[in-house]
């Protein structure tokens, strides 16, 4: 298992008149926190790319449990609770400044060899970051 | 059971550099399809904020079966398969222009009174819209 | 001269706690506007990108002079008033349902021929469909 | 004269298919900007709403330089060089990680009292707070 955790502070932009969050922008502050989670492996989803590995997204779930506002800061809590195969299933926790969680999330991704266009395994650099936490 | 069909072109801004839609931007595609649903019905989601009610998402589910492309003409069907009460489950097939299904989704909205911040029924004048579609 | 005119729906994610459209969200009411331009004219901003040009913007302005409010049809015109060489310039009014002016912009794009990387002039084509206006 | 700096990291959803940051994307990062410079002053834009006025951008100046990249850092200076009074007008000089100036920015935004909708004067602790860089 390996758990980390970031975090960022809301945009006006990403309100809506509601004064709430948008729902479909915890999208980006997921990726925001499995972004940064790669890079505390040493590893980076940019390098994964300039490498030839991108990693589309197949399945995306949220609950909204209570609203993000302006100006806050969200922490949020990424966990890889199984080692990825030919997909890497994150989860996500967000909590507000009180520490109340407001938000559960989760995404599978899927490595994609970008000359072929075709799903593969994980590269292996990056398993053996991974390995150590799941054995 | 009550089925919407609705179409929107890709925004250059909606992708991303993979040369996708980006994953987080489906929410606005089924924000945009479940607004005309309501408005097909007879009423629009601004009249009910009007009148004192709004809707936040409170569960977001996608799959992306094939990525959406710039410029293309995205079919949208929303599917309500049962009569809301406290809360709206919509249930969305995004179709390119092959007609090829490429990604599924569903929302669960639930209704919130504006004054009090507590959720309640569904309004009355939608129930009646919605109703005979139901029986 | 060339003139063109479209429109679009305010959608609810576009807005902001303010309850106005995102000053930053204009930039892609301009895109869909200037793309729906270049349809009309028979040729489109997807086909010049596949034929090895793309169009970056390198400048833009903007005036609010009233908000867009959520779920208001906002009408745009663009209008070309010189010849693009090697940059194309493009002029933005923006009219709610009153016909009140609530926004004028102004971007201009340059072309890029994608595969060195340099500016190019407008190409041949984009260019006969033009002149006729400017005559 | 009051000058701020302060960094961002280009995300994924924020670049387009010609893998620059989109541009419109900008206009959200100059808020990021400006907002951390009124908490640098020891106010926030968020107090300011609460204390019950708004400050909503009326214009809006972009210079794109050099693209900004996915995953890039990027600085932004922000510089206030009158003092306000019935409006603020903010300018920006973007970097990327190479030092290099990407993207100059400049937006004006106006006092609003959220009551009477009416512009007003900068609120006085903000204009407690500026005056001494104006000295």
């Amino acid at each position: 298992m390996f758990e980390f955790t970031t975090q960022l502070r809301v945009r006006y932009g990403e309100t809506d008149q509601m004064g709430y969050v948008y729902y479909g922008n915890y999208a980006e502050f997921y990726e925001v926190a499995r972004v940064e989670m790669l890079r505390t492996l040493g590893t980076s989803y940019k390098l994964m790319e300039e490498s030839g590995v991108m990693m589309p997204v197949v399945e995306l779930h949220c609950k909204y449990l209570k609203p993000a506002l302006y100006d806050q800061i969200i922490t949020i809590k990424v966990i890889l609770d199984e080692m990825p195969r030919a997909g890497m299933r994150f989860k996500y926790m967000l909590y507000n400044e009180d520490n109340e969680l407001i938000n559960t999330g989760e995404t599978l991704l899927v490595f994609v060899k970008m000359d072929t266009n075709k799903i593969c395994f994980i590269p292996k650099e990056l398993a053996a970051k991974l390995k150590p936490y799941f054995e």
